[in-house]
């Protein structure tokens, strides 16, 4: 059911991750994936494309809201009202909105590591970026935790506002449900919000359990997409979801230059995803899974000194390679015949750390790891 | 050529203009056409989604400059470099990256009436909006001509950045070269920025000449899209068009969620548009100009006492009807099976006149017309 592309084809399909790098390297940075898209969402692009769906997106939501209801209903065992989701552009352009139309002023918490346009974002709006960070040579497998005392910290000396990634990119870590109750009791307390990006929610792979935070905090502001999980991100479709009418009647409310960027494509796309796909969805998250299996084995045999905590959520591993020596293990790989994301992207100043990419083929996966293993290789602890 | 869409394709193909609408009722507001798009554009965009096509856009443009520079240079005999031409997600969204990264600060001039979301977008960043208007009672035909003289006032008060559109939506008219080389000459002497908004540069008629602002002022900023000749304007792929290098360098450096939302499909329609689509172009002005025609019989046979201005490029009439007593003509339309765009939208405070949308097939713009005629019969002046 996972249809995997050739170099050719995926070279044509994805031009911003195959396009970044010469033939014959590997492509492991940006996250997306190596496969063909689900069939019912092909159908349905191009059969709107075929009847002139090209404009203006429709008044309303033709059905996302109701769509993602559903599926979080199926998965999770969550209904959020299909009225509580609004529709935006992309996660990114969701969260500048939240910031803009939602949140307290006051500074913006954003751990770390991070999706680089976090940052990027919480400068734009003309917020003060507050960071916490996760000590990455604890030993507790569970480090990778908030640490909530410094969000507690930053809360009082005033932030408003914590974005959370839920699950974690790059951590691939799935946020325990007393940690996310813990934190919603925190911004209780101080009248923060949490904007929870949830676009991984779907990639929770088997072993962990994913928690939607609106469960937890009814206060929460989620935004995502189906887009990560089913590789459309250029086709510009998320959602934000507020549980309190009035502040879906102020999103739904803003000029239309300030939200609109999303297309009549990717709400066809998102409307099938989140109904007509779940055999597809079954299916990646079992291809996912058998490629962390490998990852393992191949980084046991050829990069016996990385480390890694499990990767509970996504395909995006994030490997701690500081015992090989080198600052940066991802600029050496690319010498090297592999292109992966460097750690220094995610927390400005740590060395060592790479993002990998293992939603490809098996055998694309092990060069990835060998390639990186002679990048690697040679340089002393 | 141009294919008219039946009311029932019309409906699922532009879910904003038709979905706007009770069935029955004739929309005629938003800028949206009621033709099928052109083969080419269906054929390279079902393709692309078929090969997998959803992703994140390309580094560069895929030849989105350098198909703007071929199709400037055959209509217009202009060339603007390949290189000058940075994609974004919209005209709107290009307009709010002029005026965050390359417009000086201070107020911003928009002359009225004005598609509205350049108030918006103006408040949106925080600057200050000035407006010169246009008397809309002078016999002078050209009388919709900027009033230079305000434009100076403007920029004397401060003013440093001035939103043109050109051609001028919804007047319906071409502005002058000269003209355009006195607003140069003012913004070269108070310092101040011209930003072009020219998406309906291609959508000039027989009878009229376009002059694209930058060939008359090397600092103007051009913003343009294939989208509205073609109708895809939910594809998202429009161009800010600055010649400067250092300023071609300053947008393409901007962090990603400052310029997200354009797509790989709206890239591959926009190449496709301004090189594959003369032929569909030219019968499509040819269409246009069949309907100009045709309106102005219309009009004459029912609405005799509607003023207007020469319709020299667009399909979206701009008509006068004062004379007939009524406030807001747009909203007796909607009780009479016509839905038009009310005048003022485009221009607060101004009573009696709306904007049409003649982008359909001659019947449904004699409904139109007749439809509007009997809202505003029995009405006296
Ligand atoms: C946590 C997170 N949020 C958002 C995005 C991007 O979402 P969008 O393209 O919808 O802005 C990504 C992409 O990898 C991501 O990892
Ligand atoms: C003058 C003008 N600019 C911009 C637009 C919209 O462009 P976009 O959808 O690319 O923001 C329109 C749409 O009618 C328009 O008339």
């Amino acid at each position: 059911m996972i249809v995997d592309l050739t170099d050719e084809q995926a070279r044509e399909a994805l031009p911003c991750k195959w396009g970044a790098v010469e033939p014959g390297v590997v492509p492991a940075w940006v996250a997306e994936m190596d496969f063909a898209l689900a069939e019912p969402i092909v159908e349905a692009v191009t059969a709107a494309v075929r009847r002139g769906t090209a404009g203006y997106p429709p008044f309303g939501d033709l059905g996302v809201g109701a769509a993602l209801t559903g599926f979080a209903d199926r998965h999770w065992s969550w209904s959020p009202p299909a009225d509580a989701s609004v529709v935006v552009g992309d996660v990114i352009a969701g969260i500048r909105i939240a910031l803009e139309v939602l949140c307290p002023p006051g500074p913006v918490v954003v751990p770390l590591p991070c999706y680089p346009p976090f940052r990027d974002i919480v400068t734009l709006t003309g917020r003060e970026l507050v960071h916490v960070t996760v000590d990455p040579d604890t030993e507790d497998q569970d480090a990778a935790a908030l640490d909530l005392q410094q969000v507690e910290e930053a809360f009082a000396a005033g932030a408003r506002t914590l974005l959370l990634c839920n699950p974690h990119n790059p951590l691939g870590r799935v946020p325990r449900r007393d940690e996310l109750e813990a934190l919603a009791t925190l911004a209780q307390q101080y009248g923060a919000r949490v904007v929870a990006d949830e676009i991984h929610g779907p990639l929770v792979l088997p072993g962990a359990t994913f928690t939607p935070y609106l469960e937890v905090d009814p206060t929460g502001i989620l935004v995502t997409s189906h887009s990560k999980t089913f590789n459309t991100a250029g086709l510009h479709t998320a959602q934000v979801v507020v549980l309190d009418e009035a502040e879906q009647s102020a999103l739904r409310a803003i000029p239309l230059p300030q939200n609109h960027a999303y297309s009549p494509l990717g709400m066809i796309a998102a409307v099938t995803a989140w109904t007509d796909c779940d055999d597809w969805h079954a299916a990646l998250v079992t291809r996912l899974t058998e490629q962390r299996t490998l990852l393992a084995q191949l980084l046991e045999t050829h990069l016996p000194k990385a480390r890694m905590r499990p990767l509970e959520a996504t395909y995006l591993p994030w490997v701690d390679l500081r015992d090989y020596g080198l600052e940066d293990p991802a600029a050496a790989g690319l010498e090297h015949g592999v292109r992966v994301a460097a750690g220094q992207a995610y927390q400005p100043g740590l060395a060592g750390h790479v993002r990998l990419n293992t939603a490809t083929t098996p055998l694309r996966l092990e060069q990835m790891v060998e390639r990186l293993a002679a990048a690697v290789a040679g340089s002393r602890p």
